[in-house]
Parts: C-alpha cells; sequence; structure tokens
C-alpha cells in the first residue's frame, strides 16, 4: 500500500516472532546551546525514562474551565462523526469514554493545544516546528474503568498511520486529581529505547475496536516480562494541573478503576513538522481523519500562557 | 427459610434502597489483661482501621514450601467437586483463579490454618476458640488478572451462609510480592463500623457466579463515595512472607492486573466457636460446604511455629 519511496526502519506486524528493533532515533532533538524551557535535570530524566510529570502547570482556574469544556463535550452536538467514543457503563448506559480531537471542535482545547507551555516544550523536545497529530479527551469512570493493556504508541502510528520516525511526543493535562488506585496510566522506565515488534496482520478498520480496547499491536508477554525487569513499572499519580509527557514508543497501560475517582484528561500528541505521516507502513487503509490527522495546513503557533505562569517541575 | 430461633441484626438484600446500620459486635473481643501475641499498637490499628499488614511473618524457605504446594493444588487430581476455579486466560485456555478449602484438601495447608502466627493471633482478636469458615488460594495471573468489586465479606456471609455476628476476621498469605500496580486488595480504612446493606434478593445458585465476580450483594456506588470520602483507600503492596488481616465487615475491592506479576496468596477466614453458621439470613439454600464449612467437628489447636519464629510488626 506504500507510494511514497520512504524507508521502514520500524517493521512490524509482519513476523511470526517478535523481534527487538533498535532505536534509530535520538528521544530529545533540542539543539545544542539551546536553553530547554524546564529545568535540564528534568529533560534528562526524559530521556533516561522516556516519560516526565510536571506538576502545577496549570492554575486550579484554568483546570476549572477545561473541566467544565470537557464535561460539554461528552453532550455537545453536532461532533465530528464517530470522534465520541462510548461504553456500555455501570446501569447498561452508555457511557462517553473519549472525545477525539477536541482541539478541532472546541475553541478552548484548540487554545490549549498552542499554549507555549505545551506546545513550547514539544518544540524543543523534538526539535523542530510541531503540529497535533492526535488529541482526545479521555474519561475514565469511577467503579467501571476499564484497564488498557500495556502498548508503544508508536507501533501503531507508525505501522496503522504511517508515521515515519520517532519524533513524537504525548502530554496528557491531568482534569481531575488521579489516585495511586484509580488506575493510572503505568510506563516502563526505558522501554522507549527499545522497539518491540508486535507479531500478525492487521484488519482493515481495526481502529473502531483498538480506540477501545488493544487486540493487534499487542506486545509479547515475554517482552514485557523482560521491560519490567529492566526498568521496573511506575504509576504516577499527579494532581490536577499537572502534565505528564511520554516518549512515543515508552511502553504505557492502566488497569481498571473500580475507586470512586473519576480520571478525566486531555491528551495531545505533538509531531515533528518533518515527521508529517505518509502511507501506513502496514498493510492497512489509513485510519481515519479524526484519529490521525492529514490534514494540517501550518505547524503550531506557540501562544503565550494567559498569565505569567511558568512550567513546573516534578 | 430460617428455621433457628436466630435475631437478624444485619438484615440486607430485602429493601429497594440501602441504608447503613449500626454495627453491634466489638472488633477485637479479647479480654482486658491478655497480652495481645503481636504490638499493642497494631491491635489498636486493627481495631480503627479495621486491617493491618504483619510483615515477615513467614520465612524465605516457609513461602517456598507454600508456593510449591500452592502450584501443586492447581493440577492435582481428586479435589473436592468445583472447588478449583477457572477462567479463560490470555490465549483462551482455562487458568486456574482459585482453589477454595485448601487447609482440608492439603496437609501442608492444613497446618498453616493452625499455625499459632495466624490461629493464635485469631484466638485473641476473637477472644474465642475458632474455626475455619472459609479458605482458598487465589491465584491473580499477570496480564489478564481481573478485578473484583467492592464488597464486605459479613453481608455475604450473613445473608447467603447464615453468620449471625461480626465475630470473624480474614487472614491473606502473601505467597508472592505485590506490587503496587499488580491489583493488590484495596482497603476502605474505617469502612468495618457501618454496614452497609444492599438491595434486591438474590437468586439461587449465585454462588457460582459470584465466586468469580460479584453481582449481587454490590453496595451502592453512593455509599462507597461516602466511605471513601471518610476513611480513604489504600492498597498496601506487601513483600511473600506478610499476612494482611482484615475484619469481616471492611470493605475491600481489587483493580485489574495487567503487569507481568502474578499474585499468589492463601486465604483464611477465622471465625468464632460461638459463632458457627445457623441457616442462611437470606432467602437462598445455604452455599455448598466447600465454600462455607457446616461441618466442623471441633475449634482449631492452635500449632507452635516449625521454627521459634513470632509474628512481626507492620
Amino acid at each position: 500500500m506504500m507510494t511514497q519511496t520512504e524507508q521502514d526502519l520500524y517493521p512490524s506486524r509482519q513476523r511470526a516472532e517478535p523481534e527487538w528493533l533498535e532505536r534509530r532515533d535520538p528521544v530529545v532533538h533540542g539543539q545544542a546551546g539551546q536553553e530547554p524551557p524546564v529545568d535540564r535535570a528534568l529533560i534528562e530524566q526524559f530521556v533516561r525514562d522516556g516519560f516526565i510529570v510536571l506538576e502545577d502547570v496549570f492554575s486550579p482556574e484554568e483546570v476549572k474551565d477545561l473541566v467544565r469544556e470537557a464535561d460539554a463535550l461528552r453532550e455537545r452536538g453536532g461532533l465530528i462523526p464517530e470522534s465520541r467514543i462510548t461504553e456500555r457503563g455501570m446501569e447498561g448506559a452508555e457511557a462517553v469514554r473519549s472525545v477525539f480531537a477536541p482541539h478541532r471542535q472546541s475553541e478552548v482545547f484548540e487554545r490549549l493545544a498552542s499554549d507555549e507551555r505545551l506546545s513550547g516544550l514539544a518544540r524543543f523536545i523534538l526539535g523542530d516546528e510541531v503540529y497535533i497529530h492526535q488529541s482526545r479527551i479521555n474519561y475514565k469512570p469511577a467503579f467501571r474503568g476499564k484497564d488498557f493493556y500495556w502498548h508503544s504508541d508508536f507501533e501503531t502510528w507508525h505501522t496503522e498511520d504511517g508515521m515515519p520516525r520517532m519524533r513524537a511526543i504525548s502530554m496528557s493535562v491531568m482534569l481531575t486529581d488521579n489516585h495511586p488506585q484509580s488506575g493510572p496510566t503505568m510506563f516502563m522506565p526505558g522501554s522507549h529505547m527499545n522497539y518491540v515488534t508486535c507479531v500478525g496482520e492487521t484488519p482493515d478498520d481495526h481502529y473502531r475496536a483498538s480506540l477501545k480496547k488493544q487486540e493487534y499491536g499487542v506486545p509479547d508477554g515475554e517482552s514485557l516480562t523482560k521491560l519490567a525487569k529492566e526498568g521496573g513499572i511506575v504509576g504516577p499519580a499527579p494532581k490536577a494541573g499537572s502534565v505528564v509527557i511520554f516518549d512515543c514508543n515508552t511502553m504505557h497501560g492502566s488497569n481498571s478503576n473500580i475507586t470512586p475517582y473519576e480520571r478525566i484528561n486531555a491528551f495531545f500528541v505533538f509531531n515533528s513538522w518533518a515527521n508529517r505521516l505518509v502511507d501506513p507502513f502496514g498493510e492497512t487503509r489509513p485510519r481515519p481523519e479524526f484519529v490521525a490527522h492529514r490534514q494540517v495546513k501550518e505547524p503550531i503557533r506557540p501562544l503565550k500562557a494567559p498569565q505569567s505562569r511558568t512550567t513546573g517541575g516534578q
């Protein structure tokens, strides 16, 4: 299905046995001598672990406005078809689990994606102008929040979306306080340095099911055991207003949530402008525009934070 | 269905709305002046929180023997029919999730139930001779361990088994290291002081499904939210050889486990000899003997620990 001439440095879902391939891209592309917009120690931590937590990035007032908008999006009419993902909730009723592409459907989240506290740091880490490859609001319900199995986002974005290189990062803005036991996102520190290929082929229209539950592109148990042995597993539980940043190839997942604590976050994937999508490297047709953006005219112009807030540290 | 004259102090599943009833029994029955077999501070903590963790109770060698026997029980022929509970595991194969009544099916676990480090402490807390009301080995698999919803054990034991009073405790011996993110049992501290009744009625033979997943006898979301607000939620992750002890009415549950860490524990419910079962207080017929023991001839005679080990503290 490839039409452009682009070498596949990270082949996956092509063989019967999983492989560990070498990472061919730097984790931080920022140019030498350039000062990072956060403590350099955090950047070093990001290079080593593949993720960092920035606390107190957004004020309680900002969070309040974001929560109000996130709540409104659950119900709002006229959204992009299919961009609101639901699942059967506690009393059998359908509950909203995600709204995709909020930065294209809400001025509040469009502004958030451009906020320099996010986009400025993304530009530094990726060493390039940036754009949003995917975004969503995730609502993990109290009492019946489902688990989400281990995966490298890049494995999917490369294979199903045609993202050529590991030059993208995710930023998750916490809109509610997390709790160590409310099923927070868990990371395997250091896992971003290895590319674990998955076995098998991907069926067409796999994205419909995979947005709820990963079934293809699933790493094997032996590799996960080895990664956990090497780097452990951590599940940070940051407060509302914090931002969790992780590399596109960091292995992550989450357990279920039976606690009474709902979790909401606003999730943005920043991709390097030089790393825009080509045809998928796998055998499937490209996923729809609301899941993987191709119609992007120009990079993000970072906007100054409304107050003179600066990005905090861990 | 009640034939014995026994007042129902803790009616549940009888009304359309949940209620909070007062606890009518002490948490620790030990007689005044009697020295506890563990630090008094731990006993006070148990009274306040409804659970405690004792670390380093069993030596690594003892744990190794117990794990060997627990592993053997997954496969052993000739077990009590239905006492081995399986569920569909990772590759579609049936995996053993629990073996009930191990102390009746294995000399190793019969000995463990009588070990004074468990039974001696149980006698102190319950202020009486004790026997095993229920026991099981729990195997929570890696990668695909399921969650288990919030519940008070006593609510079930009273309604479905006919346990008259809150005079029973659970002791869970950790046979593997727990991890904060491997779906450990979570507790709501202080919840043991309130009896939250459940709504609705229980169908006959409910026990078959309920051993895997709780559907009836489920507390309402509002009550759980209130209990969590009052006392919080903690998920201790003790090492192998530790013992977690909790009151029969402490609200507890666990999230799923997608980590590569399997969790195995040996679980014993000690009931006061004076608190032996009568007919169920609910409308259902009694659950089978392997789930709720009625054929008990005499109380446990505590056995000294093999080495001169004493019970540790937290």
